[in-house]
């Protein structure tokens, strides 16, 4: 998602910085801390408006989730939806590249990874640019725990179709494939993400995949 | 495909053993010698009444085919489509189950394996007969070679999200993906099935997957 920068973006995550930070690489190691308690952590790259992220926390208190998004603009509108809640102290907010998150978390510092409606980058010579690119899912194996799970919801096709061939590749091994979620009867709790409903509601199928890695 | 005993199946086999078997298990080992030349062996398990098989031997004739079916009046008329066309030297047929596949080939005698339109069998406690649960698919690996590959296509989404999933845990190694084959420009070549022109015409999409064996 682009959009316009918001001058009220950056003054609006320096007052908070209890819930989000622009500079995750100072809580590596360390992300416990910003929690109520300390419970596994769910991980969202790519949080767009954060609506299921908040969805998420609100819906699974036994976890701590981290929401990360690369354009500040759209981190602060997550941000400002999370304030409109009743406090989570199971959220956190990271404005920040998804590229970088071996700089924002340790070794086997998160238990799941959710991708959802990452931008497709549809060229071929945009393939290295697809969050379930092999060097991503490198990443992504670094940071999780051994077995940690990667769970993944797109409407689009093509970079379906890729993800399951990289992952499936990777050495990822699948718990669950779904390619028309909304009709599935397994669909329960799921958490919708704000470009779900909208593609959802057009009739588009959503398809999902959930696998783990080994170590 | 569920049909009625045909009482000219048996005859009609029975008077063209140059082409099918009912006894395939007298040809493990030496199923090159009953085709024109030595040539890499393709089987396509299930190929009711042979309308890729006999395409695909005529497409090409660098490859060796070979079609099981277990039904013999679909497998009979099969072979009755087969001697309608130009004598095909790259083409034989067995009437049989693919249970069975391990009797009839010795380990790596095949090259590729296909899979078209199997039946699904839906019901969970039917898991076992679908042609991807794992036990089908360790056959499959012993008769092909190293590496050997494994191509299906199906309309049926239930048995597509299983047999990703199948094929992934078993550790098939994914070539390419096809959610909506007919729309993808990848199609070229494609040799439809007769259930594949009826339900593509319904407009439903085809899936594929293309995959192969690591030893």
């Amino acid at each position: 998602m682009r959009v316009r920068n918001k001058p009220w973006a950056q003054p609006l995550i320096d007052a908070h910085p209890e819930i989000i930070t622009d500079h995750a690489e100072q809580n590596t190691g360390h992300w416990q801390a910003r929690f109520e308690k300390p419970q596994p952590i769910h991980v969202e790259v790519g949080m767009g408006k954060g609506q299921f992220i908040i969805g998420m926390a609100k819906a699974h208190p036994e976890i701590n989730f981290i929401g990360l998004e690369v354009q500040k603009s759209v981190a602060a509108t997550a941000l400002r939806s999370a304030l409109e809640e009743e406090p989570l102290t199971n959220l956190q907010l990271i404005a920040g590249a998804g590229e970088s998150i071996e700089t924002y978390f340790e070794p086997a510092e998160i238990t799941q990874l959710y991708l959802n409606f990452s931008d497709p980058w549809p060229k071929k010579r945009h393939t290295k640019r697809r969050l379930t690119y092999k060097s991503f899912l490198a990443s992504y194996q670094k940071v999780l725990i051994s077995d940690g799970v990667l769970e993944l919801k797109t409407d689009n096709q093509g970079f379906f179709e890729y993800s399951l061939m990289s992952m499936n590749n990777f050495g990822l091994v699948f718990d669950g494939v779904w390619l028309d979620l909304h009709n599935s009867a397994e669909n329960v709790g799921n958490v919708q993400t704000e470009y779900e409903r909208k593609f959802s509601e057009k009739g588009q199928p959503i398809y999902k995949v959930a696998a783990h890695f080994t170590k």
